[in-house]
C-alpha cells in the first residue's frame, strides 16, 4: 500500500486511546512483564514512544521541509526511555504520550503537506536519503509494530500457563 | 508466570474495548488487509474471535467443570467466522464480540471457581488431557496473540512505503 496520509492520520490518532485501553489500570504483572533480559516491558515502549514524539517524527519532518544545509537527522536514542520514564506511573506516561501526540498531530496537519513536499529528503544517519513521505509511512508502522510488541510481551506470560496449548501459540516461541 | 484468575481477568474485560479503540471507524484499507492470500484480516480476526466466544471457551470450561463421561471437546473451526461474519459490518462485528464476551465473563464470574476446579481435566482432540487453569490461560494469551496479530497486518501494509526503515522493523517480514 501506497502512503497516504488520509489513511495513516487515524491510525496515528487512535494509538494513544489504544494502548490507555489496553493497559491502563491493568495489574503490573502485565504493564512491568518483559521478553527476558534487556529487552522492554509495556511500560517502557509507551516510554519508547514519548520518546519518539520528542525527538523523532516531528523533528525529524521539521528537518526534511526546512531543506537547509544539513538535512541529517540526530541519531535516535532507544534507550532514552529509561532515563525519561524513571518514577512516573504508567498512567503519566499515557497522558504524556497521549498530550504529545495531539500536539505532534496539530503540527501536521498545520503543514498542509503536498505531494512535491512529501518527496523531499532529509538524511538518515544509517540509510542516507529518505523522504518525509517514508518517514511519516514509518511513523504509522512504528506504532503498530510497538502495539504488536505489548501484545506479544504479555501473551509470553502464560507460555508455560497454556500447556500444551503452547503448540498454536507461534507468539510464545517469537 | 502461573496462571491466576485475578490477573487473567482483566485482560479478557479489556480486548473488546482495545480492539474497538484500534478498529472501529478506521479505513477499510487497513481493517480489510491481509498479510497475503489465504491470511486474516484485522475484520477476520475479530469473527474468529466471536466464534471462540460461542463454541471454545465457555462451553470447554463447561465441559471441564461437569466431569461427564467424555470430556473430549468439539474441534475448534478456524474457519468458521468466514461464513459467520457474512454481510456483516466491522462495527457489528465488535458490538456482537463486546455483548458475547460481557456474557462469557458474567458466565465465568458465575462460577467461583476453586483452585480444585482450576485443575480439572477435560480431554483436547489433538492434545488429550489439559486442564482449566490451561484452558483460561490459553482464552487471555488468544486475545493478546490476535490483538499483536492485528497490529502486524496493518504495519505490513507499509513494508514497502517504509523504504530503508524496513531494516528496523522486524515485524515486517514476520
Amino acid at each position: 500500500m501506497d502512503f497516504d496520509l488520509v489513511l495513516a492520520l487515524p491510525l496515528l490518532e487512535r494509538t494513544p486511546a489504544t494502548l490507555r485501553t489496553l493497559l491502563a489500570g491493568l495489574p503490573p504483572e502485565w504493564t512491568d512483564a518483559t521478553e527476558g533480559p534487556d529487552t522492554w516491558s509495556p511500560f517502557d515502549v509507551v516510554g519508547h514512544l514519548i520518546h519518539g514524539e520528542r525527538t523523532d517524527w516531528i523533528p525529524r519532518a521539521r528537518i526534511i521541509l526546512a531543506q537547509g544545509e544539513n538535512r541529517r537527522f540526530e541519531p535516535f536514542d532507544r534507550f532514552a526511555q529509561a532515563r525519561d520514564s524513571e518514577g512516573k506511573t504508567l498512567g503519566q506516561l499515557l497522558d504524556e504520550f497521549e498530550r504529545l501526540r495531539r500536539e505532534s498531530l496539530r503540527t501536521l496537519d498545520g503543514w498542509k503537506l503536498s505531494d512535491a513536499q512529501l518527496s523531499l529528503e532529509g538524511e538518515h544517519p544509517q540509510f542516507g536519503a529518505v523522504t518525509l513521505r517514508q518517514l511519516l509511512a514509518t511513523w504509522a508502522a512504528h506504532d503498530v509494530s510497538h502495539l504488536a510488541q505489548i501484545a506479544r510481551v504479555m501473551a509470553k506470560q502464560y507460555r508455560d500457563a497454556v500447556g500444551p496449548w503452547r503448540a498454536y501459540l507461534p507468539i510464545m516461541d517469537r
